[in-house]
């Protein structure tokens, strides 16, 4: 992973000074930089760190004068955090999983494998699975009957694929993931306290025994192109139509998807989200950390939900909520504002009762009087 | 996985009409549904989507004229939901475990497994392990030492099922649950400041450092009949005792279960609930996602609490709780409401602040005065 | 696990008395312990249990009358929760895993294994691993390319270690953990939604389509000495530096610890907290269950946050929080407290309004005209 300042200016569509061949190996906050790593100083503030460093070249920000610095080469970027993807990548030797089906790994005979796989120890893939070009899948992940996985998939350690989902191009899986599992669904013989309170907001006529019947998820999973999967996260399967997640959408960690839910394209969901069964999620949306979204609702286009948002009711595009229950931001910081002055509005009221009452007893009781008696 | 609508009828306990040998191979929404398909059209708001789809049968609401509707047969149900559960049955393949025990999986031979066993790759089985007849083992499944099953059990790929943890008749384990891991109990050779906080509501005389000491996890975890277990579910050991779980409970996805916890029978804890140690969960009760309940103290017998509510002290029987802290349905609802009155109370309070003090300085003024002499 | 009175008593540096060789088996609740177990009674209330039970001998309170409960041996201890520490720690045989290598184990030649190691079915260890001596590891756990794992390291079945992880001695990994997955990181070409917000507090000027173009994790996850992680915890890689954990932290099931986050010292994370990426944790935090920090935020040494606390901004050290968004504890219990008392504030406000109103129209009304005559 060796590359120039010219090539590294190249992939990221920018503008590079000084000895362009200079060549590098990684790289790293300016103050720990060793000689052969570019120092990552996009913004003034990182200036200092740069002396403190070993590096001969930075990613600067615009204007920056870099032979002031000491060094050798710079590359300036406009956006520090675009550029950043674009560098991340450059140096991102990515997991090693070697080319090739590692020998351990037990591969039903219908599969069929796509060109250049590498698919690493312990592996299993069931019966009429398909997996597009280049997937790389590493040590024992396992992928049920029937599932079919576009191009470029890369599946990391232990993730379950479960049977018959269906997964676009360029998927990225992180350990331990679970696609496919069955939803959480079940049902009474007779009307639960659950459907009772839900049809009366909170009261039961009467609280009787009940025991759960399982519906069964006959439905799959069919996730776009372009979409990440956090470690430990969850995606379970519809009942009777599919469970769906749009292109580009991306899932953190431990978060969980219930059954039938339907998420639009380029959303972020960020870690331990739950989206409880059959909400639909527009396009674009980003759900902070920890935020909740109830079953059977709808959240709209560009809906932006800060962490911990707990979002009960149906929400319309491009709101930005915030709080438990969810409401608009403004609404919510007003809210807390009005919460922090509640005990002067107690001593404001308990002032005024005082007030009051002495005005009754004395100047003001005359008024009270006649007013006594003109009842 | 080709069933006849007299079939299907019978299983449902329902009633069928028109051609009841009509074959069908899966079962569908109406306006997808194939030709060979049933189309599940049990309310009114499906009948247009029937016109779409090709079935040629249907489960239908009580009443539906299903001649008008272009069919050949229609099965008539009274209670959807329960419908569903039968319908799903049914038609559920179930996952692809290989009968017999794959080659790859390593079985310890002091281990006892039950007739008509499927166990599949990679699968790895401790010692004293007991399982009881039929059960089926996705890949990489583990189960620990001593550990015993019951009959019927549906372990999914890459659960963990811990040394000496004790499971009923039919359990059914999600892919890569964690059943039997440690608890997480730990202790400060000194008073720590936590314990400190607890008894002082808030308060701390000094900070000093602490380190913490591990208690080992005794205990064991004891799972009663017809329990499911979700994907990357945690249920932790008991300290000494075992953490237990009713007959008929259901857990989802990503919930948490601290050491020691009882849960009674026939409760719905859903996705990413935690409950912390040493709580005790009656029976039927029901948790939202998201909920979280303190350790050590008791939730009652048919609570039922709404999503990402948590309970902080002892629930009483049959509440219906919501909120954080959690309190009734109704006094949340209320809650709610108020907060967002307060801008309201808010002006009225000024405005009375300003009448009541050009009350007093007016024609109230003499009281004013006079009280002011008495003093 | 047969151990004599005395040997018990010496760990646990604690006082005995009786028949000091007197063996037992193990240890139990008083009510259910067998006539070869060790009765915990290290409180008065557990003294009518041990009538019930079959112990012959206990850890009881100190000054408790052993022989008048029947007992042939007893050991006193003054704080029971570290007495059970060392209890717990001389009866739990741990899990088994074998001596040596199991032969289906994939081991990179270039992987050092230290000194009496033991390690299970279908392990997986990568190209320049480093285990230090004595490590465990049971099935299926894998550790990726150019990890470092000190001495004494038990990590249990199905955990994920990521490539270049560093961690030190004593490191215990629950099942199914993920150590090391890629942080999530995403930026958008133009400025983001939740950029413009978060610098706006809330509006937006016009929203526009985007999608996310991944920053890849350059950095790793350091890990200190005597950490325990939770079954299904994950901790993130940094994207240019390392996420760290200090010394002495313990983190529960379920929690997610996001890129670049610095946690310190002798921290406590409970079930299922979530840490946002690079926000900073000081020594000896203890955040309860259910807990959420913000990204970028700094959280001070000795906080103490009690469960579901959901912390925004930074926190002085020493602070004990409680409330979404998180306040001092006396804060949260106070504004709890107001909003239950709104009900009755409402009452008092139209109270007042109607008594003003009528003052205003009786005695009052005289000064309000004068009022009215002077402006």
């Amino acid at each position: 992973m060796i590359v120039t300042i010219a090539q590294i200016a190249a992939a990221l569509n920018a503008r590079a000074e000084g000895e362009l061949d200079l060549a590098v190996a990684g790289a790293s906050e300016p103050a720990l930089a060793r000689v052969d790593q570019l120092a990552l100083a996009m913004d003034p503030k990182y200036a200092e760190g740069l002396g403190r460093g070993e590096a001969q070249a930075a990613v600067l920000w615009d204007g920056a004068d870099w032979r002031a610095m000491g060094l050798k080469a710079a590359i300036f970027v406009q956006r520090p955090r675009l550029a950043m993807a674009g560098l991340s990548r450059v140096f991102d030797p990515g997991p090693e999983i070697a080319p090739g089906i590692h020998p351990t790994a037990i591969i039903d005979p219908s599969a069929q494998i796509g060109a250049d796989a590498a698919i690493g120890p312990f592996v299993v893939i069931g019966r009429g699975v398909t997996l597009g070009a280049r997937a790389r899948l590493a040590a024992q992940v396992t992928v049920a009957e029937g599932a079919e996985i576009g191009d470029d998939a890369l599946i990391l350690q232990g993730a379950r694929i479960g049977h018959r989902v269906r997964i676009g191009d360029r998927f990225i899986c992180h350990q331990n993931a679970v696609i496919g599992a069955d939803g959480f669904s079940f049902v009474t013989p007779e009307k639960s306290g659950v459907e009772e309170i839900r049809a009366t907001l909170g009261s039961r006529e009467e609280v009787r025994a009940q025991s759960w019947t399982r519906i069964h998820s006959l439905g799959h999973v069919v996730i776009g192109d372009d979409v990440e999967v956090g470690a430990l996260a969850t995606i379970d399967r519809g009942t009777v139509r599919a469970t769906s997640v749009g292109n580009g959408t991306k899932i953190d960690n431990l978060v969980h998807v219930g059954h039938n839910v339907q998420i639009g394209r380029d959303c972020l969901l960020c870690g331990q989200v739950g989206i409880a069964g059959s909400a639909r999620i527009g396009d674009r949306v980003v759900l902070g950390g920890q935020c909740g979204v109830s079953d059977n609702i709808f959240v709209g286009d560009d809906v932006i939900a800060g962490g911990a948002t707990k979002i009960f009711t149906n929400a319309p595009a491009g709101r930005v909520l915030l709080g438990s229950p969810a409401v608009k931001m403004e609404t919510h910081v007003e809210a807390q504002k009005n919460i922090r002055r509640l005990p002067r509005l107690f001593a404001q009221v308990a002032e005024l009762r005082e007030t009051v009452t002495k005005l009754l007893q004395t100047g003001a009781g005359t008024g009270q009087t006649d007013r006594g008696t003109e009842e």
